[in-house]
């Protein structure tokens, strides 16, 4: 089976967004083991459309679309598609039902052209949409199936996962599975890794390894096939123990797994509660943390000292440490993760001081960071960082670096 | 002049890379004033390049190609153009000295390969590398204009910039100049929005407007053409008016705002300093705030309060409104915003709390929300709001919902 994604919307056509959905449908029929031979993107014109559709069934048996299933005048995707197979639009009940309470819920007005969100291709199967109004169609046609899913992510990503994939893989009906599992690292940079598992990445074909890099983190993918879902898993986990054997010591988690999620989860073992006091990064380690559901069993809380003031007459760092060291330094995020551990009660305390960016600070370069950490029993560490003269990466790098060091402590056995 | 953009690379259609060139350039071309009807993504695969190539010369007068113009095996764009086109590749000894330079720089030998990289389609315009060693091509043919770039951003952005884009506007040798403006709003969806502004989005031809809505703010972008820059200001501003007076009470902001950037500037016009104690979003206020550069003008800190018991003890809200309303209520909110802007003596105090989700809290189904801003003079101003059950989305919400009631006080001549 070979697939096309199209991808309709004028804003990509203008460059005003990137479409970061035809990697991610890719990425996942990858897994499936089926083969992409073309994206498309097209605007928001019923004719180039429907060239665009004759084109895709000349050369793909599966062909998914995102975008343009909205409620404007613009969105045209399902319309084209109905006239192109001859078939036609119908009232979906439940989709409508979902409609009406989501206005309900947000307590504004429901305006006629919403309704149109609730329309779908007869016999279809409807895909249900967890974050937003427009229900995705999975629906099959002579011998080509069409999927048509919503254009933001935050829609698309989890029908294609929850509602899309599971019909997918049934309609294959393979006599074999394929199983993926995902190992993430951190502290390691994408070259240095790749290096060091260099021959397991040129021999690969079942199980296959795939590296992928984001945001200070690589990751590794391990997909293989198999006739069970047994014997997959144990291909996987023999590969897993060839890579955990090289590269094991940079490894927090496994598959959705995030640096936050990790943390959360080490502090819940542990039973152990945390609070932070944050400078540069101004409230994005709490929030991080606090984007986990459960974290309020381990988060109390903490503050923001974006100010020197603040850091003396709120937090209640001395004035001598920072007028000796200054506030960029490992004194003052030591002070930090002390005074707000006492003030909070809390078993863990965090301090973050430093220069975020772009300019300098008390004669430091950007990127200049200290990361302090006390954990129970006055066991106090603390981390100097060079980073960029990146602002806002400097800032989440930060974050993550917490995150990483005190899941590396809690997972070391060191239980004081 | 109508443009297609193809890009080329297996890795892409694997998911493994985002196709970030085709909005880079689109966004370019747009500038330019010329239309882009398709964007394209093929594999490695001469056969099937060469096909998407036949298809764009039949639908685009330019067809901009990037990647696989790098040393392996697998890059084959030039190569399959010249076939197509019945020419030849010739070495250019410009690039070439400019490869051996570069091998000379990282003090590594030049491999075999890498010459190929120095071969570019005959009488072409060669577009210089300034980041890297593949050259890139400027070639006309009959009607059609062909340019090559390379796949890496940070190599393909300049040579765009520098090297093709003035070819390109040399080209088109056009009477006329395009400009576009972006007026951004909050507080009303995109299909109220629409319409609103229905009739206008009808007539429209010039100048156009373009609707787009992302992340629960709603934009619109103006773009108008003309003989000269000032004329299509001007045909943009009576636009802007007409569109001021429908809908001109959600705006906030204009092309690259954001609703945080907004506060951070009113804040530092009227020279007003801001705290927050936050619950439910749990520093993400503030850490928006920091994200903008020159925050800590206004920023001082605050208190992320998670717990009910630092609500009580940390930030000193009386239990007895705790314990008569709860945490999820107007009157908490008020008071964390009152105790904030008193602690931290700022002009103005913020309060977050709510139910942030998945769970309801206290009974109140998630996303019950209260936001409390208290001004100088005593004035506080609290909101309640109904959002939906997921947690992420609403906190991001709470924070821009916040940001937008700060810009519409002190910008409504609220000045006390």
């Amino acid at each position: 089976m070979n697939a096309e994604i199209i991808a309709v919307g004028s804003e990509l056509l203008l460059g005003q967004i990137t479409n970061t959905n035809a990697r991610y449908i890719s990425s996942q029929l990858a897994e499936l083991g089926i083969n992409v031979y073309y994206h498309t993107v097209v605007g928001d014109n019923a004719d180039r459309l429907k060239d665009a559709i004759q084109l895709a069934e000349s050369r793909a048996d599966l062909i998914i679309f995102s975008g343009g299933l909205g409620p404007t005048k613009d969105d045209l995707t399902k319309e084209t598609i109905a006239h192109h197979l001859q078939t036609q639009l119908v009232m979906d009940d439940e989709a409508m039902i979902s409609i009406e309470a989501f206005f309900k819920r947000i307590n504004r007005p429901m305006t006629e052209n919403n309704k149109k969100q609730a329309l779908v291709l007869e016999n279809c199967q409807v895909l249900a949409n967890h974050n937003g109004m427009a229900p995705g169609m999975f629906y099959s046609n002579l011998d080509k199936i069409y999927i048509l899913l919503p254009g933001p992510p935050k829609e698309m990503e989890p029908m294609f996962q929850l509602e899309a994939k599971p019909l997918l893989a049934k309609w294959l009906n393979q006599g074999e599975v394929i199983v993926s599992h995902v190992l993430r690292f951190y502290g390691i940079g994408e070259a240095e890794l790749e290096t060091k598992i260099h021959d397991l990445l040129d021999v690969q074909s079942n199980p296959t390894i795939a590296p992928l890099a984001s945001d200070g983190e690589v990751m590794l993918r391990i997909t293989a096939k198999a006739s069970t879902d047994q014997e997959a898993k144990g291909l996987i986990s023999q590969t897993e123990q060839l890579l955990m054997d090289r590269v094991g010591t940079y490894l927090y988690g496994y598959n959705d797994d995030s640096l936050a999620s990790r943390t959360v989860e080490v502090l819940q073992e542990k039973n152990w509660t945390i609070s932070a006091a944050e400078s540069l990064t101004a409230g994005l380690f709490q929030s991080e943390l606090a984007a986990i559901p459960g974290a309020s069993a381990i988060l109390i809380g903490g503050m923001v000292t974006y100010s020197i003031d603040s850091k003396i007459t709120q937090l209640g760092v001395p004035q001598e440490i920072i007028e000796e060291h200054g506030v960029v330094s490992g004194e003052c995020a030591v002070a930090m993760a002390m005074r707000i551990k006492q003030a909070f009660n809390t078993d863990i305390g965090v301090g973050l001081t430093g220069a975020a960016g772009p300019s300098s600070l008390e004669g430091k370069p950007a990127g200049t960071v200290w990361i302090a950490i006390a954990f129970p029993n006055g066991i106090v560490k603390s981390h100097e960082l060079h980073l960029s003269d990146m602002r806002n990466t400097n800032r989440l790098r930060v974050v993550k670096r917490t995150c990483y060091e005190i899941i590396r402590h809690l997972t070391n056995g060191n239980d004081s």
